[in-house]
């Protein structure tokens, strides 16, 4: 489905390279690595249009000599998420041309959450007149549960009518419903069916999926996985045949774990992938350059690791003609000094030269229509609106440092003497609420987390995946409320609030998500943003504004929360704040005690609450083993 | 353009996957061979319908107890012409199952040279009733050259429909016409053009291109050979990205010559494949399971070369399903004992055994439809057909014993009292004619070949490549025109004939180049005809029959002849029997010097004539130096 036509100037092609005609571009004195040895091969690489025409020996109108470097296939991008970046297309563009990247396969969920497919179609509009591919896969998962309220829902025939009518998807993206795969519900094995007879292809997303349950995702039809953590978890997946995409993204970096699936067993069927990579990352580390070089430092062969960001994306995404520097294949090619920092002298795309010691030439501006912009659409919001009764024991939402998986506590709730629920900095204890800002309901959902250390004020985002409600979270009720009340003002981003004051923001007005300043601006915005949560809101854990907008997500274990409240990710299920209490008479009988689940248990509250520096009582999550049953106190 | 549904029984498939129905069939305590890894993974393997659901510990109604075997997915040939084998496609399906081949893609131009693509599709009808895979890359060069006379004639607008029209094409087919398509010659262009729109991928033959002409050739396309000899030769293809597919045939092998490629680069974008077997070499030694072992023998890793034989094969292709055995794919399972020897013990195909100990189970018979009968249309011949009047030196035809490539030489004709060209036996020189066999035209070609040490008698074939016209070869008149007329009157095959009488024969019926017989019996035929040719007719050359059955194919060097007279295949033009002399006083004009081709420059007759027992001056051929000019005498 790829949207290049392979007989564009053919003719013209082939007199170039057998050298009838003189090539349009002739790179000279340079080595190009083939991706199909791996061996770096001296030769001129002759150009015509936006094509590679021949290696070899070549005159051309004009001739730039690359004496001393090497030229690799324009880096693709195996999977990510622009949102992640904050940056339209056009500042992304700019910010990783000069690190090499040329092509990317986007999975733009989060715009289709907020915009439904047209946003992605608006998206790839102003997209296509940049000096970047941009492919996508068809979010598979929108709203990514039904315990999300997204603006848009994205179903079967949404997906087939887009594949039909978009030249630039090429397939299904990341399947997160595990659940409704392997459990066949009708509608997900739907989206499947009319992505294969599109003769499109299926990227999934299984996180610790193993044995019979990952052999039911693969025989449905699931191709790919780019959520391995361990060897032992991607070493099973490629056995049973699944390409697997290693990522290193800001918050998770699998490169080091994963670099011995392609040391001992080869890079056959393994690709690269950002993910989700902040702007400031892109600006100090590169993109996927910078997991090219991660690989090398890890063992893996200079060679090994530019196929995997290159031929291997491209055969696994069905692009003909990208991956490589060969004749007929397109001529997005990167110079470079050497083969560990990978640090790009000079960039062409399609035959023209795009960046040059570390900058983009030429990116033009993108266009942006006007209704994806004021979307953050919320009714008034009051310190009270945080306020709700509580009595006994409550669900807590536990971080895990370093990625995005979180752990189930319990904790005797923290309590005013109005009985209302209050944060409790001392034990870690803050506020989070997640708002309906899509349709203006009103509706919302309030928790308790730990983990972010937060000490005063608080922060809030419209970056909340997936379906990008308004997150906020804090220890102080005002500030929450004037945290939401300023994102509704901007049209969205991510803001820090102390004392009733806005200490730190970035703007993000386009759909709640993406910023529309450069990516200098965003990059340094953000740090900012990190650094006063750090500093002023006392926030302890790294990348806080990242990880709160995850806490959202419901299809990530153990416990989430939405606008429809704490969701319970493992189960399936939403689930109360505060836990259901065991009547002690009903412990009695065998039946009863069998019918509840290890998470509905309460576990007993601490000798000495005050010791309780961090967090409680562990109840459950993936690998918990059934907890000790006690009768209500 | 595969006609394989991945949908079909999805949901059931998960069902199964995950334990949750019990599965078909279970293969039980096997090892089953990743390809995408290369281990042996001790699991069993849960087929439900015609695909594997999982790789486990499964339930199933069926059990197969494969405890000691290695099982290996069925084996696909990634480049071969069914006509080589003279078998139609049931046959052919009954010798090669239980060698653990389960798909084939084939290029049938042999039958669109007789019968246009319509023969094509009757092949295809009768194939689809198969339980074995038949694909077909669309045959690209019918005649292969201007000078063949087939029956019908090939082009873009056929090609073009025929990939629109036959779920079961894949791509267009050994692109053999590289000046053609280095020339952009725009017929040849428009197929490749027609093929690309189509989605198709194209085969190329490209025997001995380098340099500029392959980049030339590459550029336009064409992306995998199958003619590489010499492991510079196909390193140098794959550095450029070309598909290499390694060949092991009756009478052109290469996995000797190339295995190093796979031991030094690993096994990346390389193939197998056989190209032209003999139906004896099928019984005798076996199908793609006889490349595997040639490659193990030859130093390859066993799961390298499995790995070419199967998830390679069905990338390139763009077989989706094919090629592994993993949750999804095609039940295509082949046990074999060790991975040495590859002799299949069991054979399943989609999930149904259909071979076992060495024989096919259950293969029905192939419908022939009754036009493919009785093709083989000729005016009466004599043998004063053969005698031509000759005056000077005359080229002749050379064979390079182990391949098809010939060489040029010229010799002193042998000539009767009458001025008439004879054969020469004690100079080992025969008659060679090549006579339109298709529509009657009474037009032949007449010429003289050396290296086949033919003493008496004649031989004749309609198998004739590419326009399958009827070659015939003897050193005797009126035995020359006893075999054609044999051919005529049983529709086609191969003959020997002494004294006036057929001493051996295979009929081949179909077409003129299929037998409608058991396998056995056609390759028993087939050795006793070859054995009859040695024996009786004193032919000193291995496999006479298939080396004749190329000397019409005028698209391999040097000299080749066809209906239309000998044709310099390098030249790529007819040229006279008798060379054309220099005349003394043209060779003071360096104008008229310049103006000869090496080809046409006339070398001194030996010293003495009876000295040249085997064959004369070397008059060309590929990288031949320009030779030393000489006035006439």
């Amino acid at each position: 489905m790829s949207t290049v036509d392979p007989t564009a100037g053919l003719a013209r092609r082939i007199a170039v390279a057998r050298g009838d005609e003189p090539a349009d571009l002739v790179l000279t004195g340079g080595r190009v690595l083939s991706v199909f040895t791996g061996e770096l091969l001296e030769a001129d690489v002759a150009v015509v249009g936006q094509r590679v025409a021949g290696l070899g020996r070549y005159a051309g109108r004009e001739t730039v000599d690359v004496s001393g470097l090497i030229l690799l296939p324009g880096l693709i991008d195996a999977h990510m998420h622009l949102e992640s970046t904050k940056l339209m297309v056009d500042e992304f563009t700019r910010a990783v041309l000069p690190a090499g990247t040329t092509t990317v396969i986007l999975d733009p969920h989060e715009i289709a959450n907020v915009f439904g497919l047209d946003g992605v179609r608006a998206l790839l509009a102003s997209a296509g007149e940049m000096p970047l591919d941009f492919y996508v896969m068809t979010p598979s998962c929108v709203p990514a549960s039904p315990f999300e309220s997204s603006a848009y829902t994205v179903n079967s025939a949404d997906i087939a009518g887009f594949l039909a009518s978009e030249p630039r998807a090429l397939g299904l993206a990341e399947l997160m419903d595990v659940p409704g795969v392997i459990g066949r519900d009708p509608e997900v094995l739907h989206k499947i069916e009319v992505t294969l007879a599109a003769g499109g292809h299926i990227d999934g997303h299984a996180p610790s999926v193993s044995g019979r349950d990952l052999n039911a995702y693969l025989a449905a039809g699931v191709g790919s996985d780019h959520e391995c953590t361990t060897l032992g978890e991607a070493l099973e997946k490629r056995r049973l045949g699944m390409q697997i995409m290693i990522r290193e993204g800001s918050a998770t970096r699998d490169v080091e774990a994963l670099a011995p699936l392609v040391i001992e067993h080869g890079p056959a069927g393994c690709m690269l992938c950002t993910d989700d990579r902040e702007p400031y990352d892109l600006l100090a580390a590169g993109h996927v350059n910078d997991v090219v070089r991660r690989c090398v430092a890890c063992g893996c062969s200079p060679a090994d690791a530019v196929i995997m960001a290159t031929l291997h994306t491209a055969r696994w995404h069905r692009l003909e003609g990208y991956g490589a520097t060969a004749p007929g294949y397109l001529a997005d090619i990167v110079a470079v000094e050497d083969l560990a920092a990978f640090r790009p002298v000079k960039v062409w795309k399609r035959g023209r030269m795009v960046a040059a010691d570390g900058v983009a030439l030429d990116v033009p501006r993108a266009r942006v229509p006007d209704w994806m912009r004021g979307s953050v659409r919320i009714p008034a919001v009051e310190p009270a609106s945080f306020r709700v009764p509580v009595r006994g024991p409550v669900r807590v939402i536990g971080i895990e440092p370093g990625g995005i998986v979180t752990r189930e506590f319990a904790a005797e709730p923290p309590r005013g003497a109005d009985g209302m629920l209050l944060a409790d900095p001392a034990r870690d204890l803050a506020k989070v609420s997640v708002i309906e800002r899509h349709a203006a309901t009103g509706r919302m959902g309030l928790g308790l987390v730990t983990g972010f250390g937060i000490r005063r004020g608080a922060m809030a985002s419209t970056i909340a995946h997936d379906a990008h409600n308004l997150v906020v979270l804090g220890v102080d009720d005002a500030d929450m409320a004037t945290a939401v009340h300023r994102l509704a003002e901007t049209g969205g981003g991510q803001v820090a609030v102390l004392g009733g004051r806005v200490i730190a923001e970035v703007p993000c007005p386009i759909g709640g998500l993406l910023s529309d300043l450069p990516v200098e601006q965003v990059a340094a915005a953000a740090r900012a943003l990190d650094q006063a949560a750090h500093d002023q809101l006392g926030v302890t854990l790294p990348a806080p504004l990242m990880t709160m907008s995850f806490l959202a997500l419901s299809v990530i274990p153990a416990l989430r929360i939405t606008d429809r409240g704490l969701v319970d990710s493992v189960g399936f299920r939403l689930v109360p704040l505060e836990l259901e209490l065991v009547d002690a008479t009903a412990l009695a009988s065998p039946a009863a005690t069998e019918s509840r689940s290890p998470q509905s248990l309460v576990p007993p509250p601490p000798a000495d609450p005050g010791q309780a520096e961090h967090a409680e009582w562990h109840l459950g999550g993936p690998g918990a083993a059934c907890k000790e049953e006690l009768s209500d106190d």
